[in-house]
């Protein structure tokens, strides 16, 4: 159902770049159409215009796109020949260049007729144009964007429109936009000081300052709990290999663009930079010959990895070249991937509750299409494979969407998707089978007749990567981290310096029960308070006559919430409390 | 002092080149001796003979040398000229290139003699022969050399010896050759299954088992550990970073032979992997603008940096290309110099203490030479820094040999020398003051005045490389590591399938207290037992009929100890008590 709404929004999003192209038209004849699909969050149109063309001119052609859409009550469409289409675009280049780009691929040419305006068009548009909701979209913004992404092309203007079901999808998302923009995590980044980009240093490759070192260790080693409790064993292996190793992993073949390749000074030796874990962690399972008895066999690794993307698409933690995944493979016997999906499905809920994000979170089941063919590994291994995981689907009440054909070559999947507070989804957690790489290691492992088995690699990450889910949370948290994260916990303010000494009795006590905590007194006290809601820690305890007198404390915390006459023993056996269990 | 007995020593070496090349001329008039220098643990010399020389005649030559040494009365040496060294080598087309070499550097060509042995030589030889002990040194062994190394050059036949002080020194040294053989890591790592080496990722890079890991983890955080109560914050960096950085570090000009090259795919970027943390480090400090109230600042990063090696050179864990640095670097104002030193100093003693490795410790203290236009920084800072350094060896009664004209050109520092069970010397702690890198970088801090103050950087390593000191442990500890590095702390060896469910009880007791254990019942006892001891783990708990129902334990550790009749609680009380001393 999920996915027919998408594609049914994603008609009318089609629809709209046509609506918005007959609009440029009626007011701007000499300009000339080029590319106009639809887009995430709407849809856009390329158009070259006889002159300039500004915002200031966007409210114009979205009245008229709004006059016109009453007159659309049908959507008609023809086949042309070549010759025909090329007469009937005369004088537009752009045009002619898709239209003799269709003929020469052999498909059909089609031109689609709405009201009086008619585009060379492939179809998918919503048969009903009158359950379009005239508010329900607007035109967003314009830039410039080459022909065809070309920098060598002619300049084109892009206009942009947002596109939504109804009104209120279209303010909602407007109202996630704006508080995105708020949240913003390189914002946020510079402000609280978590981390730092630098020039001489090279673009995606963020350094953790101290503050964020802190949230990432802290997220590091709450996952290393979690799979430690299933039996999980850690590993290390080095950033690089021989190209020899990605030729085995079949990763040479088609993965060489993203990959670093790295070269050495002195020894003239060529290597990669990894771009994942999986296969060095196969040497590690095959310097061992396990038996049966061992199986599973669990490795975790939160491991860097690199991976090249251009400049102009790095920003921030979301898109990087230091890709650091909580990592981890385990090697089991087919009857076993049943029980260790659900493990690492357990993991999964129990860390995406304790982050928050479990409302309205949805999971992907990907499974094979019909052409078996195109798979690799027994008929049988699949079956039991597709079987467990829909069965894991099921039994846990997972909110899944089947995917047939959906699969990657060498498995069947799960793929999770969270909402953040401002309910904008993320592809976060991922559970996959593999039985490609231990075919290409040639791993085995000794069953009870003394014989070589192949086992089942499963892939799984839970956050992703670190980087990117630091930057989830920062705008999912709006910088206001669950106490367990904060890279202050507690800061303590001194209305003046009379009262400093019983401030560093209390800040002694805290940090011997190892909270991170601050005391200053260096500023006024207003400002001072400013400062700590400024970087947003969660509580803040001022010190004045009366708490000395009474060796107790006054603290304030978030959500107006305010603890009096509180013993400082208290206090720490409650926010330790919280810290441990990690609450929100 | 320590310096003056090893420049005899490397004499006494040297003369004893000269007696086997002598010896071996006694024995084949025909061979032509080539090179002949002092090394490490003795010397050798480098021939080509007629014919082809073995192992099996190492002992007549030995014992030439022998009958030789006591007529070895006087040393003497004259000057000749070019033709008249050429004239007297006549034949010998090795001694003749060295000849021309010297004359072409217009060096003075001098031929020493003792006995009726000449050499072509530079000198250095001790002055009364008689002092050399006749059982202190003695043949080692042979094997291939080219000449100078080169594989284009003619084969020769080296043949080593060993020599010493005293006969007791050489004994000394040949049972540690032998001992460091037992406990060779390379051996131990894959008895043990602590790292793998693999051909598919490449040499020199190891990757870590999840029983080295667990060592790897333990010593990291307890390192972490020392440094957080010093004040030092995490941070992280990527491995990579443009050339800009080492320009700007000036790493760029000298270093570029040790450094890996990395290349984009898609990007096409160019970009070094980091052969070492500062340059990152200065990144992080410099995007915050510090004030005197900030200072010190102490970073604390155990990262792994790359350095190109000859594949030759490289094997087990002791001589990687991943190294891991439990790196660090701190900034603060001069004055603090001398506290940050003795901090470190302070972290170093207690982690060589709990290593077992304090006994004949030293420390090099290096300080400029005369020359003071060779160093950067002004006089000033030098002088607080030396004055510094010298005050924590004078306070902290360190054993410390002052080093005129060996500090780098950019500060004094301290490099901490450690011996391993076997009396083996490491340099493995350094302490560095670093005037160059704030100046290169531009970093400042603001002072009182509200001006910008440049900060002194200190460089410190305790470990060295995580890999190395990893290496260097196995070793030491011959593979028993303490319990608190031990990859299984305790084995429970129920004698039968019957006493199975109490060996289950007693392990999850342990496992809930958070102790490595395993429990097995699938061999023989006997088997078990001694599959435990050659795993060095260090308690075994063999349960049968007694232990089950007297509901107690009966436990066996190293040094035949023997614990009866305890209960689960004691002994979890015990081992917890234990490790968290890191007792050894």
């Amino acid at each position: 159902m999920q996915n027919e709404k998408t594609a049914n929004l994603e008609h009318q999003r089609h629809t709209l770049a046509h609506l918005l192209g007959a609009a440029v038209m009626e007011l701007y004849p000499d300009a000339k159409l080029t590319l106009g699909p639809a887009v995430d969050d709407g849809f856009y149109y390329d158009i070259k215009f006889a002159g300039s063309v500004g915002a200031e001119e966007l409210a114009s052609i979205e009245n008229k796109m709004r006059e016109l859409l009453p007159t659309w009550t049908t959507v008609t469409h023809q086949e042309l020949s070549k010759d025909e289409a090329l007469e009937y675009f005369k004088g537009n280049e752009f045009k002619a260049e898709l239209i003799n780009e269709i003929a020469e691929r052999g498909e059909t040419i089609t031109l689609y007729t709405m009201g009086s305006f008619t585009d060379l068009c492939r179809g998918g548009h919503i048969d009903d144009l009158s359950t379009i909701d005239i508010d329900s979209f607007k035109l967003d913004r314009i830039a410039g964007a080459y022909w065809r992404g070309k920098e060598t092309n002619p300049m084109l203007t892009r206009i942009y429109g947002l596109a939504f079901e109804t009104k209120a999808d279209l303010e909602h998302y407007e109202w996630q936009q704006e508080e995105g923009r708020k949240r913003d995590h390189r914002k946020l980044g510079r402000e609280l000081k978590l981390f730092t980009l630098s020039d001489l240093v090279g673009a995606g490759l963020p350094l953790f300052q101290p503050n964020g070192m802190i949230i990432r260790k802290e997220l590091e080693e709450y996952l290393w709990s979690l799979h430690k409790r299933k039996g999980y064993d850690r590993v290390w292996t080095p950033h690089l290999a021989k190209e020899s190793l990605y030729v085995t992993s079949g990763h040479a073949g088609h993965y060489m663009d993203d990959m670093f390749s790295v070269h050495g000074g002195t020894s003239k030796e060529d290597f990669y930079l990894k771009p994942m874990n999986c296969p060095h962690h196969m040497q590690i399972f095959a310097d061992n010959q396990f038996s049966y008895r061992d199986m599973p066999v669990r490795y975790f690794e939160p491991a860097t990895v690199y991976r090249d993307e251009k400049t102009g698409q790095l920003g921030g933690l979301t898109r990087v070249r230091s890709i650091t995944q909580d990592d981890g493979h385990l090697f089991c016997r087919p009857e076993q991937i049943g029980p260790e999906f659900a493990a690492i499905v357990g993991i999964i809920k129990e860390f995406y509750t304790t982050m928050g994000m479990m409302d309205g979170y949805w999971v992907r089941l990907s499974l094979r299409g019909d052409d078996h063919s195109k798979y690799l590994g027994s008929d049988e291994v699949w079956q039991t494979a597709e079987k467990a995981l829909t069965d894991i689907c099921e039994e846990q009440n997972l909110p899944y969407v089947p995917a047939k054909d959906e699969a990657a070559f060498y498995g069947p999947k799960l793929d999770f998707m969270f909402k953040d507070a401002i309910g904008r989804e993320w592809q976060l957690a991922t559970v996959q089978c593999d039985f490609n790489l231990p075919e290409r290691f040639d791993l085995s492992y000794i069953n009870e007749q003394g014989e070589k088995e192949r086992p089942v690699v499963i892939h799984r990450a839970i956050s992703g990567s670190l980087e990117r889910f630091m930057g989830v949370m920062i705008e999912h948290f709006a910088g206001a981290f669950p106490v367990w994260l904060a890279p202050v916990q507690v800061a303590i303010l001194p209305v003046g310096e009379k009262f400093a000494a019983y401030g560093e009795k209390v800040k002694q006590a805290l940090d011997d029960a190892n909270i991170r905590v601050t005391l200053s007194t260096d500023e006024s006290l207003g400002k001072r308070i400013r400062q700590a809601k400024t970087e947003k820690i969660p509580y803040q305890i001022v010190i004045g006559e009366k708490e000395q007198t009474s060796d107790t404390l006054t603290v304030e915390g978030r959500n107006d919430l305010k603890l009096e006459n509180i013993s400082v023993q208290d206090f720490i056996i409650r926010i330790t409390e919280e810290i441990k269990n990690r609450s929100l």
